[in-house]
C-alpha cells in the first residue's frame, strides 16, 4: 500500500522505515526538510493514489489540531487520516467529527514501542469504523511486531488512544512499584547488592518483564543511579487516565500515587510540607527548618 | 492528692503547673537539678504518702523503660505508676506486667495539648484498671479542660497510648487535608490572598477547626511561609497508626498518605525516582537531569 | 437592599429566611410555585429597583445554564448576577463572558454552611469585579456568621467557587481522617467506647473541629452506626479539587484517596479485586472467592 | 549432594522432583505419611551424610520454629538449616542465633515460582554466610531456572527473605496496576473488548510481563471475570514491605495502595465509610442508605 507519513521525527523516522522494509510505499512529510520526502503537505497528498491514506505523528495538541484541518481541506471522500500521535482520546471525537463533514475518515491509534520499536515492532491500539481501519491495515501489519500479536481494534473513535492511555497509566504504577521496591532495598543495610537481586528476577519470578529489565540495564550501566536525579515528567497520559478514572468513578489510589510521587520529584521545595511544619510549629513548637 | 511527676521539660514543667494551680501536690525531680524539686527518684518516692502514685513524664523508649524499672524497686504493692508520655501501647502491656509482679498498679495515659495546655488544659486518654485510675483521678481533674470534658478511661492497660496514637494518626491526615488545599490554592493565580481565604473559613464552614486556626496564625505571622522549609519530621505516633491498621485489616489510605508525604519532604534525592527517571530513558529515551 | 433569589429549596429558603431577618428586601423564585414570591423570572426582574442584583442558587450544570441565559434577555447594563450555586470555577468564566456582553456583571460565590446556615451564618468565598460585588455587599453581610468573619473576596471571577471547590476538597480529606481513626479504634478488642473516646477530644487536642462535634453527636444518636450503610455520595467539588491539583501538578494523595474511598463505597464488587483475585489464581493456585 | 527436605505440600512436593530430576537425593518429610519418605525428622536426620543440609519448607511463624527447633537438637556443628519458607527476615536473625549456638549454620531463601516452578524453575534469594551457602549450592542450582538466571546471594542472614518480600511488594503494585486499567477499561463503553486490549499489549508494549500474561490467559478463561468475586486475601509479606518502609522512612504509596484495596475488598461494609456518611448527613442532611 501506499501511505502519506507526517512527522519524521524519532518515533515517526523509526516508524517510516519499519513500513519501508515491510514494503509498504511511503511518503513523509515533516518541516524539518532533511527528514522529509516531499516539501509540503500538499506534495504528500498529491503523491498518494486513492483513497489515500495519511498517517499524522505530530506532538499532541496544537500541532496535531493543525495538520488534521489541513488535510480536511486537501483529502475527500473516501480517503482516511490517522492520528499515531499522544492525542487525548477526546479529541479523536472532534477531529472525526471535522473530517466526517467531507467524507474523511478518521482512525485514531495509539502507539506504544518508543525506541524499541524499529527492531521489536509496535504495538498498536486503533479506534474507527471497521472500513476505515481496512484501509489502513497493510501499514499496522507492517508496524506490528508478527502478524498475530500487538494490533487490537479497541473500538469506535477514539478507543484506541483510550486504550493507549490507559495503558500508560498502567505503566505508571508499574514503574513506581520498581522504584518503591528499589529505594526500599537500597536503604537497608541488610542487602548487598541491589543490582544483583534485581538482576535475579529477571526469571522465575512474578515480577519479570520487559520494565524489570530495563530497569536491570539501567542499573547494571550506573550502579546506585549516581548520575541521574530523582526528577521525572510526565507526558500526559498518566493524567488523563487518573482524570477518566474520576469521570468513571474508578478507583485508581496506585496509578495517582504513581503521578503525585512524579510531581513532586520535580518539587524544590513543597508549599505543603511548609504548611505541615507551620502547624507543626503552633501546636508543639516544634522546630522548623529555615529556608 | 500527692503525686511525684518525672520529667519536668516544656511538656512536664507546665503540667506541674497547672496540676499546683488547682491545688494538687506536686514532688517534681528532673535530671536537670535546676528544674526538680528533689534530688532523685528516690527521694521523690520518699516524700509522697501511700498509697504513692508516680506519673513518668520522659521520652519513650529506653528513658521510660529505665524510669520504670527504677521505680518497679523503690515502689510497692498498691501504689500507682502513671506513664504520661508518648509510649507505644504495646510497651505498656510490658510495663504493667512488670509492675504488677510487685503489686504496683500501672495506668497509660495518652496526653494531648501541646504548649496551651497550661492555659487551656490537657485532653487525657487513660487505660488501666478503674481501681488504678481513681487512684489517680484528683490529677487526671486538674489537668483536664473542665470537669465535664478532655479526659476518658479508654479502656484496660494500653488503651490509653492506642486512642492517643489514633488522635495523632487523625490529625496527621488533617493537617495533610489543609496542606494540599493551601499548596493548590498558592499554585493558581486566580485567587489573589490565600491567608484571607483560609482566614474567613474559620467561622460557618464545615473545615473550621483549632488546626485551621493555626495556620491562619502562622499564615498572618509569615505570608507564604516564605521563611519555613517544606520539611516535616514525624514523632512515631503516625508510623505507630499505620502499622496497626495493617495489624488489623483496617485501609487508612490518607493517613498513610500523610506519612509517606513527610517522609518525602526529608529527602534530598529520591532513589524512587531516580528508578523511574531511569526507566523512562532506556524506554523512550527520555532525557535524565543529572547530579 | 433588594435583591432577586431564584431557587428556594433547602439552602435556598434558609438563605431567603436569614436575608430577611438581617433586613434585606428579597424577591423569591422557585419552580414550585409553593415557595415563591412571585410567579415568574420576569416578574421577579420587574420587582427589583435598579441596579439589579440576582442571586441564583439552583443545582450546577444546566439549571444554572438556563437560569443565566434567562437573566442574560432580562437584565441589564450595571445589574449583576451572583451565582451561589456550587458550579464549576471554569463554568464561572464561561457564564461571566456571557452576560458581559450586555453590560451585566458577575459574581461567583462559594457558600458552605449546610443546615446550620440560619442561625450560624454562611460562609462566602466569592470572586469577581470590585465594583460588582459592591453592589451585593449588604445581602452577603446579610448571610456570613458575623461583620468580621465568614466572607473574603478571593479573586476576580471563578475565584469563589475555586475557593469553595478547595474547601470541599480539604472537607474530603478531613472526614477521611476521622474516618480511618474511627476504624481502626472500631476494630480493635482494646479500646472498650469509642464514642466517648471521640467525644472526649472535642476539648484540649489538637483534633478538635467542627465536623468532629458532628461525628460525636452521630456516634451518640447511634452508637456504632448500626443503622448507616457505609455508603457516600460525592458531589463533584472533591472530583473537580483532584483534576484542579493534577493540571496544576499539585501533589493531593489524601484528598484523592478521599474521593476514591468515597467511589469504592458504593461498588457492589470491585472489577479491580476480580482482577486481581484471577492474577492470585492463575500464578499461586489461590483459591478465589465465586459470585 | 543430599538434603533433607521438611514440608512436601505443592510447594514442596515440586521441588523434591525438581531437585530429584537435576540429580540431587533428595529424603523427604511431611507429617502426611502418604508424602513422606522417612518416618520422622530423626529419620530423616540419620539419613543424610555430614555435612547434613536440611531445607524447611513450612508454613511461617509456629511451624517453622518448631520444626527449627527440633532441628537445633538433631543437627550439629557444620550442618546447615535453609529456611525456605515465607518466613518474616527478623524471624531469620532469631533462628540463625539459635543455631548458631549448637554450630548449625542457617541460610534463609526466598523462593519465587509458584505452580509453575517445576517446569519453569524457581528464583531463589538467599541470604546467610558464603560457607553455609556453598554447601547448599547444588540445590540451589536444581531449583533455579537455569545456571545463570534466578538465584543471587542478597546478603548476610535474612537478606534472602528481605528480598522476596520486596519482591512481594513489588508484586501487590504491580497487581493493582493492571488491576486499576482493567476497570476503567471494563466501565468505558467506548472499548469494546477489554480481553482482546489487554492480549495485544502482550508483544511490543512497555507493559508487557509475565503478570499480564497471566491476566490475559484468565480474561480469556472467564471474560469479565464473572465467576470471580472482587475479593483478595494477603500472605504477609505485603504488610512487612508497608512496615518495613515505615521502619526505614521509605515512601511506598503504591504499595501501600495495592495493600489497603485487598483489605477493602474482604469488608462486607466499611466502618469509615459509615462515618464519612454519619458527617455527611449531620452538616448536610444528605441521605444515607440504611443497612
Amino acid at each position: 500500500m501506499d501511505i502519506g507519513l507526517i512527522g519524521l521525527g524519532k518515533m515517526g523516522g523509526n516508524m517510516r522505515e519499519r513500513m519501508r522494509r515491510a514494503g509498504v510505499t511511503v511518503v513523509g512529510y515533516d518541516r524539518n526538510p532533511d527528514l522529509a520526502d516531499v516539501a509540503s503537505l500538499g506534495a504528500l497528498v498529491e503523491a498518494l493514489p486513492s483513497p489515500k491514506v495519511v498517517w499524522v505523528m505530530v506532538p499532541a495538541g496544537d500541532p496535531t489540531h493543525e495538520t488534521i484541518a489541513q488535510l480536511r481541506d486537501l483529502l475527500g471522500q473516501g480517503d482516511v487520516v490517522v492520528d499515531g500521535g499522544n492525542s487525548r482520546w477526546t479529541d479523536d471525537l472532534r477531529h472525526a467529527g471535522e473530517l466526517a463533514e467531507k467524507g474523511i475518515g478518521f482512525v485514531d491509534c495509539g502507539v506504544s514501542g518508543g525506541v524499541w520499536g524499529l527492531t521489536e515492532g509496535y504495538a498498536l491500539m486503533v479506534g474507527g469504523a471497521p472500513d476505515d481501519i481496512a484501509k489502513v491495515q497493510p501499514a499496522f501489519d507492517a508496524l506490528r511486531p508478527s502478524a498475530s500479536t500487538g494490533f487490537v481494534r479497541a473500538g469506535s473513535v477514539g478507543a484506541g488512544h483510550f486504550s493507549k492511555m490507559v495503558h500508560n497509566g498502567i505503566e505508571y504504577a508499574m514503574m513506581q512499584a520498581y522504584a518503591e521496591g528499589y529505594e526500599l532495598l537500597e536503604k537497608v543495610d541488610l542487602v548487598d547488592d541491589v543490582t544483583e537481586v534485581f538482576g535475579s528476577w529477571r526469571e522465575g519470578t512474578v515480577v519479570r518483564s520487559w520494565l524489570l529489565d530495563l530497569l536491570v540495564k539501567a542499573l547494571e550501566e550506573d550502579p546506585g543511579l549516581a548520575s541521574i536525579r530523582g526528577y521525572a515528567e510526565d507526558s500526559g497520559e498518566g493524567r488523563w487516565t487518573v482524570e477518566a478514572a474520576i469521570d468513571n468513578a474508578v478507583p485508581t489510589p496506585a496509578i495517582a500515587a504513581s503521578l503525585f510521587a512524579r510531581f513532586s520529584s520535580r518539587q524544590d521545595d513543597s508549599p505543603a510540607m511548609k504548611a505541615i511544619a507551620a502547624m507543626r510549629n503552633q501546636f508543639g513548637g516544634h522546630a522548623v527548618k529555615s529556608e
